[in-house]
């Protein structure tokens, strides 16, 4: 059921170059979560651990520990900054699976049903505190503007897609808004900060902007990809999974636009009357194939991955340009 | 049923030098908080507008304009602060009619009542980011420290709270923990900053933090009291709220300790088992009576108003320094 991309040199890319070059410092980001995650409230950093231990890449804090040594910081706000930036990921997580009403993330449990939606809500508020004091404590007024302004957009982002909910006349420059919003806004922002905290011109940390902000938009659109064709097992979810949610992801605003009249009929019952069942869901696979909805969703993320690595072409080769070069690979690789 | 004070000299305390003081730099305010809570997301300023119309009193952004102009302040960055203050009450409210599953607020349909648990778990999100945004635009690290932090012990007491949730066994001192972290974090904060960005001393600060968290302390405990005794027109909400939603507040402590062994029972079906009916109410609201459960609880308040009270003793004679003082018997008085 999955599309099989042409990996040129028969290899699947992977992330190992930057994971290499960050070991060392994500070894101190782990250490700070789980000290930032404490509290004498047990639940916080059972909940907190429940999420971390979860085996998430952790690909947005990489970014900004390898933006940062690209420019050569020898001090350790990018620590902090990482850490804060990962804390913003997962209190945003918690919130989504409330607001989503998901059972699973990664193939476990979401927080919400084994502690309930009460305390998931709150502990992503405590998890986005303790971001922002990390941040203040760095001290840098430009990183804390960068990231203040991604949770403001992140969370418009998320109340524009609750907005749009099961609207199949979304166009794709409206879907695209909003998954700017809701995933590449943090990506930018981890990977402008590294520049930012590093004392870089304006021009590498809008280059290292435009990289994360079109990483984002690739990530996020092979995720939608995934969910109707991926490997679940190495997802941690269920193809069908955004179908059966009746998510308008760009797979299916794609094959409604393209589709007939009685095809249209179909995606209205699936997605807005959540008639998503098995049948439903081979059905929604097949006009996919058809209208090759998953290739051209892929082939989107493809043209925001080419954008993400012209922004880093100016820059001189370093180890972190490569493995930032890397991550876009990756990404749009994992579809396969 | 509502228990009566001795105003001394006769009249009811009134915070209208507050008002007075602080009427220009609200004006300022008021503007800055419908314009940072406007996005083109429509259902972004519908829900903030709804919650910032409601009628509260905006007791928080006025201690810190009140704070900063007693220091002699003369910048605009009080009224940045002063709105992010609001922002973060504002935040908090949305997330907590969630996390409580409040139908009402001060009489009116709560935002999740309209709009949905969903939106208001966003919208808390946005406007929080967007509080940061505006503490960021001030650029004082120090308001920045003391304001998230107070993020982080705010979320923390609502976990705490959720944590003990209908634990009758709770004591005094660990209730005065949760609400020292949920309510005074926020009034003491935002007491503190405006000396901050007034350049104060560090005398002056710690004056200004310890008057904040201690009227918090009182505030709070004299809106559990109301619960079971004050005029439901002008706070808002009916008699009984609290107990019908089974929160353990302090008058509920206290006649659970001083009561019998059948009276605990009664409580403990009232509170665990929820049987919180009328007649449950009635008999709840006779022990309170019979164990003075609610004039010890204005006794606690008047307690913590005092230290607030002699927190403010060196400072020298100002009228923000009278009306802060006024707010003390203020919100001591609205139990009258």
């Amino acid at each position: 059921m999955g599309v099989v991309l042409n990996i040129e040199d028969g290899k699947r890319p992977s992330i190992n170059r930057l994971l290499e070059l960050t070991a060392a410092d994500m070894g101190r980001v782990n250490e700070l979560i789980l000290s930032k995650a404490g509290s004498d409230v047990e639940m916080i950093p059972e909940i907190a651990n429940h999420l971390i231990s979860s085996g998430g890449k952790r690909l947005r804090p990489m970014v900004t520990l390898a933006t940062a040594q690209m420019f050569g910081y020898s001090g350790d706000g990018h620590i902090k900054l990482a850490t804060s930036v990962e804390f913003m990921h997962t209190a945003t997580l918690l919130h989504d699976d409330v607001v989503d009403e998901s059972d699973l993330r990664r193939g476990r449990k979401t927080a919400r049903m084994i502690w309930g939606n009460q305390a998931s809500v709150l502990v992503g508020d405590f998890l986005l505190g303790q971001a922002f004091r990390m941040m203040v404590d760095v001290g840098s007024l430009e990183a804390l503007d960068i990231l203040s302004t991604a949770a403001s957009i992140i969370a418009e982002g998320e109340v524009m897609q609750l907005a749009a909910a099961k609207n199949l006349e979304t166009t794709e420059d409206e879907h695209f808004a909003v998954i700017k919003a809701k995933t590449a806004a943090l990506f930018s922002a981890a990977a402008e900060v590294g520049p930012v905290v590093a004392g870089a011109t304006r021009t590498d940390r809008a280059a290292l902007r435009s990289y994360g902000m079109n990483l984002g938009l690739a990530f996020q659109l092979i995720d939608d990809a995934l969910d109707y064709g991926g490997d679940s097992k190495k997802l941690g979810k269920n193809v069908g999974d955004d179908f059966r949610e009746g998510k308008v992801t760009l797979p299916v605003i794609l094959c409604y636009r393209r589709g007939t009249a009685e095809e249209r009929a179909f995606w209205k019952q699936a997605i807005e009357d959540n008639v998503a069942d098995d049948a439903a869901l081979e059905k929604a696979l097949a006009l996919m194939t058809r209208h090759g909805a998953i290739a051209d969703t892929i082939g989107r993320a493809r043209h925001f991955g080419e954008i993400a690595r012209d922004a880093l072409a100016p820059l001189p080769a370093t180890p972190q340009k490569a493995a930032l070069l890397d991550v876009i690979d990756f990404c749009i690789s994992r579809v396969v």
